[in-house]
């Protein structure tokens, strides 16, 4: 592809996140999307398909660079909960779009290949770690990997029933809460 | 007010609670909660207001609600997380509305009265079965409630990035990773 069709395609990426996480499938716009990405909406279409597979799209690449961003490091889950923690504060696109398509397409939906492959890494990692002797066998690791990144959210506006706290301090209670599950018997 | 306008008046709540939980507040259209209740649009407006207020009308009654019939036991948290967590799954409206609130609002939107007079009931009760010395002190109260609510949900196809577990094993997660939480230092 030439560079310009990759500038578009990067720049019509972009847009859609915006416009995705703002507000979400159903309230998305694509005519906004193509007038913020200065691009054609037919273009939109040519591309990425229709609205649905482009929410697709832009799911995928914000899910992909969080996993770049923020890898796992199983030897030490209370720092990766703690990454995750202040990548979903800094940058919540990522999970705003997990959130609307859970509630907008429902829990049977499949998720983008994207989080299934980067799910499966991580409790490939947290399986490894158990069988080291590094982190507790209490919970299976797909469990551990769900607590985890659960607990990661608890910081987040996005996600409902917060109660008062400042930001230092629901961070410590995340570490504390995933440094408390992950020890324990490891035998 | 006369056994008829109760009447409607639920009837309104019921229809707004399905529609308002399925799409969202910006997606909810009041001519369908209208006609799904069997009654004149007009008598939304008299009773609760705009949608934004019928909204908060809904959201409040289906807290009041959960409070009702999933109360706060301080003295067995693991079990009351399993009953939140059943709950969550048998009747989901009233997380679904907190998160479209969370969502569409923006976190720093304030929560409906019955909310925060709920979570203040929870941390008054945990603070006190740590004075008692039946849970951990390891957590302050407010952040017990946060951890305790929020894995709660853990189970609901309404949050994201959930991986495959039958319901049973992700229910003996969240209560295990509640006991193991909430023992510990309680001097």
């Amino acid at each position: 592809m030439a560079r310009d069709a990759e500038d578009t395609k990067r720049r019509l990426l972009d847009a859609a996140a915006d416009e995705f996480a703002q507000r979400g499938i159903a309230g998305a716009r694509v005519d906004r999307i193509a007038a913020a990405a200065n691009a054609n909406k037919a273009l939109i279409y040519s591309y990425f398909g229709n609205k649905e597979d482009l929410f697709d799209a832009v799911f995928n690449a914000l899910v992909v660079d969080t996993v770049h961003d923020v890898p796992i490091d199983a030897s030490d889950l209370p720092g990766y909960a703690g990454r995750l923690f202040d990548r979903n504060l800094s940058r919540p696109q990522a999970l705003r779009l997990a959130i609307w398509h859970s509630l907008e397409r429902g829990g049977a939906a499949a998720l983008p290949e994207a989080v299934t492959v980067a799910n499966q890494g991580k409790v490939e990692a947290i399986a490894e770690a158990q069988e080291r002797g590094e982190v507790s066998r209490t919970f299976p690791a797909g469990e551990l990997m769900v607590l985890i990144t659960g607990l990661s959210i608890m910081g987040s506006s996005e996600l409902a029933m917060t109660y008062p706290s400042d930001v230092t301090e629901r961070r410590r209670t995340v570490t504390e809460a995933v440094r408390i599950l992950t020890q324990g018997d490891k035998s």
